[in-house]
């Protein structure tokens, strides 16, 4: 048995073969790397698959009138959205490029959701176009540019109300969604998200479903989230003398994952007993008879325990007294989180699992900014040029939030199970980098 | 006349017409808003050239052996590689992606330098075989390849080495890249630079010319670089009993620029007085007859200030007592710096130029993260939804880091000159974000 602590933030399906080799869903890591090039994402269906069922039966079986939405900005394209609306989920959307990528996957446009803080009157268009289940609305200009969009198409349009709670989701800043402070949502304090509610009841073309929140990403606690299903419940409870109806309530996502493995998380059963135990004591104590179904919204919750780039080891430096850096062929141009969020991961090398650590290093990449950096200080076995550095939980916000900085392509993306693999995205060339350049 | 304080950050070229609408490069913005959508990048083509030719009229003028190469990692396309080679610069680049378009944009290989921390095998074998200027290497595994590739080819490459001077540049961590803790160059004291000498000149198929150093990027001082001169020298200097003739040195780039009202960076003549008087103070000072050619490589000093970006306002949302969103159609997507780097920026209404400043507003995009704010704090006339926001000083490190996180398409980008536009990058579609996807 191969020592390999990392193992728990690797995904389900997650092994060693007999030459130290990094198995992932049947497959040879360092067999991908060398048929698909690196860097590569590698997707495990088993896990994508797992964590999706987890979601609708925990939440399913304490709650039965749950929906469960999958947040493609996590990561998201065709394959995906098919594979995810196979298994039962929803889908749900920030943009018409999102709407557009799941559409092309097959998912059906009554199983859509469709958030954002500014919405484009075209992008409203196309979701009221296709008939997308629902419209989360934000702000005013939405809700009365929603409503003309859907008279002019001589509909109805189902929507829910986002309001913002005032809970602090003890996360880093820049995805702490649900705090008074914040462009998303409707503030309750001030009486934004009743006039809101009001609006929206009276608009000829808008059908008022019930209230959304999101309180945040990447939060570490159930708390948060049970705060802000007791504060929009008792705050719906109030908005029936403006003749709200909660026929549906979303709480959200914001689901935390391990990055590192000394991270435990939440089991999504300790975030559905927080949620759904929360939500049936307060329609009890509000009389609530007949409970609004509720709509959850995991995301990186999902894709990123499922997720590991590949990359291989290039050129060193070792700073006598320093450092020693080993500079991989990918970075922050795949991988923003560690420059932008201060994201901490774990790193193996895949073809030397069977090595122990022999030294720390700075794993870097090839992005000419000292910032790009992807794991600091780790420890590895001794590393040599066209060794497979396997980075996990690099499923969410990796291949989302990819740039060509520094004219790099983005990498090809594998989704790999039972041993097979099958190509859901080929890796950029030059040519398709300069495809929308006009000389 | 209209008072326009933010005026010194846009480019040269920019003026106010009697609608109050801001004008560059004899284009009306909110024309050019209306004719190519929003968001939509905007670069000057005056200003382009005109501090192109500063900075060789700058360094030039005193010393006239001085190459200008544009670091093309600020922002490259085909059309501005040709504009900058057509001015008479070098270009600069730092992977096979760059080196394919300033080569689709018509520019010889002889004038291009290839950067990079950790260049592919196949990067060097294109740089090679298309007979690049100089490759600048940067650690002994390249240099080793290197060799290789030119021994395959049958040819002699010219190379610099990149040497790490430990000068600190007092600016942001992430873009601080001559200090002894970083991945770039090889590190003087360690004795490492001296073996990567000695070995680049018993290297068969490789011609060494001189040294490279950079000591980092948007360095508000002129001390920095001459300092790193000065180390440089002196070490090329001691570098004399192995061998080393310094035909060529190149001090790389890293001028700063000015993003809001309140900041002065050095000129460019200050930047050119404090390198070239170092230059030939060391050169004399250290027995130097045979001064070497200088090479300097502005990047974000040119592009950066020509650059202006346009988005459409959307929503809005005032929460009373704390602060007022208004929100624009881009954001995080095509300018990461301010999440990225605690970058600041100015921020003007380019439709209501002859009106006063009525609120303060914090200018947030369209992304589903509340760390998608452009502009914190900035007082502007009061706007409504479909007016025009400016953002100038948005020429590098923009469209250059741009993503399609959210699913959102890059902007189109436009040259504008003498009260013409021409497109030069058009605006993704939903297709082409999903052009690389394998259903």
């Amino acid at each position: 048995m191969i020592h390999f602590p990392a193992r728990t933030v690797f995904p389900h399906t997650t092994n060693v073969s007999a030459k130290g080799h990094l198995i992932v869903g049947g497959c040879d890591t360092v067999e991908l790397a060398a048929e698909y090039g690196t860097p590569l994402y590698i997707f495990d269906e088993d896990t994508l698959g797992t964590l999706s069922k987890q979601f609708l039966q925990e939440f399913g079986s304490r709650y039965p009138n749950t929906k469960v939405v999958y947040a493609s900005k996590a990561f998201i394209n065709p394959a995906l959205a098919r594979l995810f609306s196979e298994v039962g989920l929803g889908l749900e959307v920030v943009s018409g490029g999102e709407l557009s990528v799941v559409l092309a996957g097959g998912v059906a446009a009554g199983d859509v959701y469709f958030h954002g803080n500014n919405k484009s009157r075209e992008e409203l268009q196309l979701a009221v176009s296709n008939g997308v289940g629902r419209v989360v609305v934000d702000n005013l200009f939405e809700l009365n540019s929603l409503d003309e969009v859907a008279r002019d198409a001589g509909c109805v349009q189902d929507v829910l109300i986002r309001i913002s709670p005032n809970v602090d989701p003890h996360t880093h800043a820049y995805i702490s969604t649900g705090n008074l402070d914040s462009k998303f949502g409707f503030p309750i304090e001030t009486g934004q998200a009743e006039e809101a509610i009001t609006k929206a009841i009276s608009a000829k073309n808008l059908r008022l479903l019930g209230l959304h929140c999101h309180i945040g990403s990447q939060i570490l606690e159930t708390s948060p989230h049970a705060e802000a299903v007791r504060v929009t419940l008792r705050f719906a409870a109030q908005m029936r003398k403006v003749g709200l109806e909660l026929t549906e309530f979303s709480s959200g996502g914001g689901f935390g994952i391990a990055y590192t493995r000394d991270e435990e998380p939440p089991s999504i059963s300790a975030y559905a007993d927080a949620i759904t135990a929360t939500l049936i004591e307060e329609c009890e104590a509000l009389g609530f008879i007949n409970k609004p179904t509720l709509v959850i919204e995991p995301g990186r919750s999902i894709v990123g325990p499922a997720g590991v780039a590949l990359y291989s080891v290039g050129s060193r430096k070792a700073i006598t007294g320093v450092r020693t850096y080993i500079n991989v062929d990918g970075g922050m141009g795949d991988n923003i989180r560690p420059a932008l969020y201060g994201a901490r991961y774990e790193a193996v090398v895949a073809n030397k699992l069977d090595q122990i650590a022999e030294e720390e290093v700075t794993i870097s990449g090839k992005f000419c900014e000292s910032g790009d950096v992807l794991v600091s200080g780790i420890a590895l076995p001794s590393t040599e040029p066209g060794d497979i550095i396997a980075i996990p939980a690099s499923g969410a916000y990796c291949p989302a939030m990819s740039s060509n900085y520094n004219m790099v392509a983005r990498p090809a993306i594998v989704l790999v199970g039972g041993g097979n693999s099958r190509l859901i995205r080929r890796r950029e060339s030059y040519q398709d980098m300069m495809a929308s350049d006009v000389l």
